[in-house]
């Protein structure tokens, strides 16, 4: 069963208008929350995030906190896993006529859900390979946004390159991954770039932050370039259904030898204890 | 009528499934074509441009030239204007799973026309106002994609302050607007952005060249600046169902004393004959 408008209804029966601004512009915005142990994984932040893209692109929040948190609660049910990933979409809705600028539409509303099964620690150890790239995409990467032709893109060559993330970097600063946040430990610091309009302010991310301060890793919330990827002592990525990944190669360089670090297996074993609070 | 996926159905009976890559990811590419007198204008060039557009983000061509040109002209006949604007979108499809990186899949085609009433010469001279912003878009304009929440968000802001246009600038130089190419006369030469990833390569635009060479006005297709707007003699827009519209105010400070000039008026009547060609 997925959410669409209002109705709970079967997945291959859910379907929009053409004139959804959604297909024809991109024009929408979307939230992944996790759930763990049929127990929605940081809702306020995931809402509190879903309202701040809303408000950039002035679409209206359909519902409020309650009322969503009944919605998802109710699909989590409907879907009975213990461990879910939702995907949430909220588009500006459908118009009679083709233009770019927009009218007060009643927005569509799209969920659905899917088992969550987070990779074994076993799995993570053997570490992940990414490639580099340049940051090609627009200057508002802040907004979780539909318009993701570009993240698409770099999402397929990760795959063409067999490896996990494509990291991206703008005027030789890292920025993040194609679809998570970045995160470098050099001289036993914790580096990842600072939130504003070239990244995505993850929830994961904060909880990586939070879960190194309980490490008692420094952290730095600064840009790093491609360089020091050369002298890095870790690398990992983050996003909400894939947590926290070491990544051990680099454009086909290792890091730290290849081998997964002590600061990830820190930060990734507070990181389950967090889940499972 | 409207042209869905090989059939001819009614618009307010077009849907598509909510896995359809256009509406989760703005995973598509799309082109506009004006008909004049019942016949496709500059018909090539649009198919080319789509080819190009498909090719750039790997969405195999549904159709070959002599089909599309039978569909669409299947489609005037349906809807009967005289001048209409062909809207048509080809996404990369639904999938059954929600990721970023694609499978091949069988691209979803949506086409509409629109009738299309051009603004008469007495409408245009009498100028048209734009403002300027930051181009914040991604680097690959020269993709005529769907992914278009910038454009969105620039074309509400024209409407928000009652002009024609938003003009766009990266690095102080005026790249195109937000749903059109930029033209300036200066020292009795025509100067707009190259072509590359900064802009769209439009059909209009290279019309307005062609127009340009035909008035015997030199072309220099070299970027300016903001500033040179303060002295500009002549500013312009073009685009597939806008033509060339004179601008005589940007960022409520007037272009040429606010006055349409001599070669908007020479190139304007020029583009008309092609059109009529």
């Amino acid at each position: 069963m997925v959410f669409l408008n209002g109705e709970f209804i079967k997945k291959n029966q859910a379907s929009i208008s053409v004139m959804d601004r959604g297909f024809l512009f991109g024009d929408g915005v979307y939230e992944v929350i996790p759930a763990y142990n049929n127990t929605l994984f940081r809702l306020d932040e995931h809402l509190s995030r879903l309202q701040k893209s809303l408000d950039a692109v002035k679409i209206n929040n359909p519902y409020n906190n309650q009322e969503w948190q009944q919605i998802l609660t109710q699909l989590l049910v409907f879907n009975s896993q213990e461990n879910q990933s939702i995907y949430l979409q909220i588009s500006r809705g459908a118009d009679n006529k083709r233009k770019h600028s927009f009218e007060h539409l009643t927005p569509t509303v799209y969920i659905e859900s899917n088992p969550l099964i987070p990779k074994s620690k076993s799995t993570l150890m053997a570490g992940f390979s990414a490639i580099t790239q340049t940051d090609i995409r627009w200057n508002r990467c802040d907004i979780k946004a539909t318009s993701l032709l570009a993240n698409v893109m770099y999402s397929q060559q990760a795959k063409d390159n067999h490896v996990e993330e494509v990291i991206l970097h703008r005027d030789q600063q890292i920025t993040e991954g194609a679809t998570s946040n970045v995160f470098m430990i050099k001289n036993s610091t914790l580096f990842t770039h600072p939130t504003g309009s070239h990244i995505l302010s993850g929830i994961t991310r904060d909880l990586v932050l939070e879960s190194a301060k309980a490490c008692q890793i420094p952290i730095q919330e600064v840009a790093f370039s491609t360089q020091d990827l050369n002298t890095a002592d870790e690398l990992w990525i983050s996003s909400s259904t894939r947590e926290i990944m070491p990544i051990t190669q680099v454009d086909k360089k290792p890091i730290n030898q290849g081998q997964v670090g002590q600061y990830w297996a820190c930060v990734y074993q507070h990181y389950q204890t967090l889940k499972h609070a």
